[in-house]
């Protein structure tokens, strides 16, 4: 069975879903496209020609009967109507992190989802799905090498635009190891503080950064995480996971050496779809594939309500700061035990 | 468009494309199965769901109307009469390396190629299609470091079964080294010799392993390959380019590292798969693109034909003790040019 | 000139540093050798051979003419007398770390070195004549990078004795990093945080390990360091500037590479002479120099003092479960300017 | 005892050992000094301080009965008379490789030291002191991993002066892999081939080079050496044992990495005293040792000789353009056994 998708949101992320879904990936094609530029969906749907059609809203794509599984790439903002109206209409969706941009919204997601006693919501937290990072919870989960102790992230980027805030370093970059470090770890976070680092002048004025927060998890493992985001050189994601007989960590994915004037050396990532293209496929063909066979897979919304409310306590520590912020979450429902 | 495929050959290598295709590649779809074992062929063609035909014969799937492509992973020394029919069907092919296992066969699928006037033929040198070669390739194409002086690759494997002999490590080994060659310099290549090593104890008694082959291009660049099946640590493909101002090489493939009592590591990829997976797909995948636009892609018969030339060469080089010995090429007609 | 040294402490780093001034450095020779066990001090000068004495209190060292310069390795706890005798006696002082144990005798040391009005005592921080710490500590110096914005220590041991005490973490191990951060960067620490982190189930009963500790200097740079002293691998000691362009981080001393079933590798370090024989060579032949040339080199008693003054807080800091706490420093005294 | 040293030849690799006795290693002193520049000798006498003497022949140093032992660094070519004449005053000489140009030099050297009969000479052969060839050499002796199957080795540098000619590429560059490989297999080399290599357009008009040496051992081991003078990136020394069930290589020396807009990388060594310093004075201070206890320590003057021979060898395949040619030592003397 191929399953149809509609789209919401076609700007760049919802574009580059659109290219895998044709050109890369098994099983899905696309039949409807959203946004509340029309023209912009209609150009989406043009593209990927047979007879998709474009709407000028989310509600218009999610009614339309040709669909099988909404994917939303819009701002995290205006997540929550259409995430909900999937759920109403009884279809699978998967939508771009965050899942929304309050604890409140989030719940709201998950009260609908419980009504409806059927999971259908996945978060687009992609590095899930990544290779290396599963090889380290391979690890971790082996048990070979012990508990986890510690685990130390870096989240470096050549540099942001002007556009980029302070609190965007928290709910914007973050919260991929917010995610992540949940995952890995199989523990919520419990608190959080963040640490002021000796500014970059490679910051713009208004750029608090960089940062490193410090997280909590039930058993007491410490994960600290470096949010650098003008670090110049490219765009490095490093983790490694101290367990009590080994230290696992990511490497650069490296291709190839060059040995030359300026040493041996391997090239760095420029930017995530350079580092996570693998991710991003696996984790929409799993998506893909789950829908065919009507089950749920990846980041549930409870995942994307307790990173959220990781956040909020971040943010609450940023703007105390740097005060530590217990994480308050409301009780796991069974639904997604 | 899709694309409506008949495998030919339904062994392990038949089997993993198919899986390929149906799970993780786009835009085609099995419509045919053909083995000399028709109940294999069957297995194949139901496991694809759909009404899939099974065929004994490659002749008879090849005939099949609702064939539009043939991918062909049978034993090299049977490939010639299938490539030719589907030639002569006007149908494109995709044919597991070696083209052929003579020059003359190679030569015969030329002809016939060259009559019917369109280049339908593509050969299975998946390396090609590999991330890390390509970047290494982009280096030399590029000539900020200076045209290519050297090569050393060294191809190697765990163990090989009782029933791999010396004759392997030329005509099923080496010849991946020998295709990459000739397509990251650009050049044929022109002599061969064959450079004995004290033997591994770890071989089985009649295989005189490991050994190197020294290549030498059309503007002399030299080329060393070690072949050496039965060193345990893993399935090891490296390749150093030395240019004039620079040497690159591939890497590990280092996903992640881990450091415990055995030091600071990376973990070794153990077959072609777990090497070569993503080649795999890239490879058939941009071939059921080409067939979809009409167009050839990959290795063309020249390609299959000149690598085969230069395994005789080096197999004479081996029969006669490591002398040097040319490679006789006929000349390239302008159909390949 | 010759110097002629006088050993305080016949302990196994004292013998260490015998070893290397008899068989590896140039210019010294030993004199006398003390110890409050005098059979140890007559092993020693027997072992050195020539007419060297032996003494059973540092006093009647320090007070024999044939002395040119001292070297204090007795514990910590002691070496306040000797070597406020030794700067009376004005005689140069290698002392090893740290200068004293509290705040209070490093400060009677500085007063006597300021009434002497030469500066005598160099305190045994080895780390700032390692080669790659100095290279890392050139790149911050030479400003390329622009300033350096945070720094990640790792002290890693592969286990510690049942007398090692949650208190060693920091005055014994950690101390180790408190210079070197001091020294690469140029500020003073002024205030400090001890993280806990889940304990292993590696560390005996009463020692709460591993710890991070979290520094600020002057300009507020951020530093951490994870103490781990069960870590099982080796004696792993590793640190990574973040400096505004680019991070440097120190390399394992990796000799070889060794490519087998555990993957490819290098060796680790197993100890502290494994790996700093060199750094500590390197000093003392430094300081054999700058006697013989009549001039100080490496650490002063002020370093000595403001390491101790940063340990005094950061075990504060330990006392009141990981609360920050400021650094408290006397005004620097223009002696040591 | 201090052994007192007389230097014959006093450019820059005399002036090095010099610089290193004095400076950085115990248990020695300069007392004379010859160069047929007496004014070049007068210097070196002046600059060690004492009351050295200077001479304008190697003769009248060897004379000398302050002179206990002879450290000869002048050219390879005019070598044998002074080592000969150290023999029969019987002192013991450090001689910088070669011993000798010759093999019939280096058989009357052996001649004049057999029949003193005792082991007196020891040839600069540096490379037996590297920290990091030791570790290889102890994975191979340890016979944890099997027998040595083959060796690749690579000699690279960033540039050589108008006056390096073809030849030096072996007797003067090769000789160093020369000796390293019988030292390390602990087998003599029978025979040699060379093998060309596209010219680099770096190198000047008269020199061919990189060119490949391919060695066999009496047991077979196949050994290559690229030597690659003109390599812009740095001093490059690179060695990778292959045996049955590991490959070990010789890392770059990394002390630091860095990661900058260039990558993730570490520094080239760029010449021999950066990569070899160590070597240098494990080499010179273990001879050093050796006299003062009257024992014989390093590469004997048959390894002298057999390095110069295989060198003879490698020069006539290099004249006859690459083929292969058999290596003539003289039987073993039991003196050397």
């Amino acid at each position: 069975m191929t399953v149809k998708i509609g789209l919401i949101g076609c700007g760049g992320m919802g574009r580059a879903h659109i290219d895998r879904i044709v050109n890369e990936l098994s099983g899905a094609e696309i039949v409807a496209a959203a946004d509340v530029n029309l023209e912009a969906a209609q150009a989406v749907a043009d593209s990927v020609g047979g007879d998709a059609k474009a709407y000028g809203t989310g509600a218009e794509l999610i009614a339309d009967p040709n669909v099988d599984a909404v994917l939303i790439a819009t701002f995290g903002s205006v997540h929550t109507p259409d995430v909900i109206g999937a759920i109403e209409a009884g279809k699978y969706v998967l939508v771009e992190k965050p899942l929304a941009t309050t604890a409140e919204d989030c719940q709201a997601i998950m009260e609908a989802e419980v009504r409806g006693g059927k999971k259908l919501v996945t978060v687009g937290f992609m590095r899930r799905f990544d290779k290396a990072y599963n090889e380290i919870k391979a690890l971790v989960d082996g048990g070979e090498y012990g508990p986890v102790l510690m685990v130390h992230n870096r989240h470096r980027n050549p540099s942001v635009p002007e556009s980029y805030t302070s609190r965007m370093l928290i709910d914007d970059t973050a919260i991929h190891e917010i995610d992540t470090m949940r995952w890995m770890t199989g523990e919520e976070i419990v608190k959080v503080r963040t640490d002021s680092v000796r500014k970059s002048t490679r910051a713009h004025a208004k750029l608090e950064e960089p940062i490193v927060l410090v997280f909590y998890t039930e058993s007491g493992i410490r994960i600290d995480d470096e949010v650098n985001v003008n670090l110049e050189y490219g765009y490095s994601i490093e983790c490694e996971v101290v367990m009590e007989n080994a230290a696992a960590r990511l490497g650069d994915q490296e291709g190839i050496y060059v040995r030359d004037v300026h040493g041996d050396r391997n090239r760095m990532c420029q930017d995530h779809n350079d580092r996570f293209h693998g991710a991003f496929n696996a984790e929409v063909q799993s998506w893909i594939n789950a829908v065919a066979e009507d089950t749920h897979t990846g980041s549930s919304s409870w995942d994307g309500y307790a990173a959220t409310a990781v956040v909020d306590a971040a943010l609450a520590s940023q703007e105390q700061g740097g005060t530590e912020v217990e994480v308050e979450l409301i009780e796991k429902p069974d639904f997604y035990a």
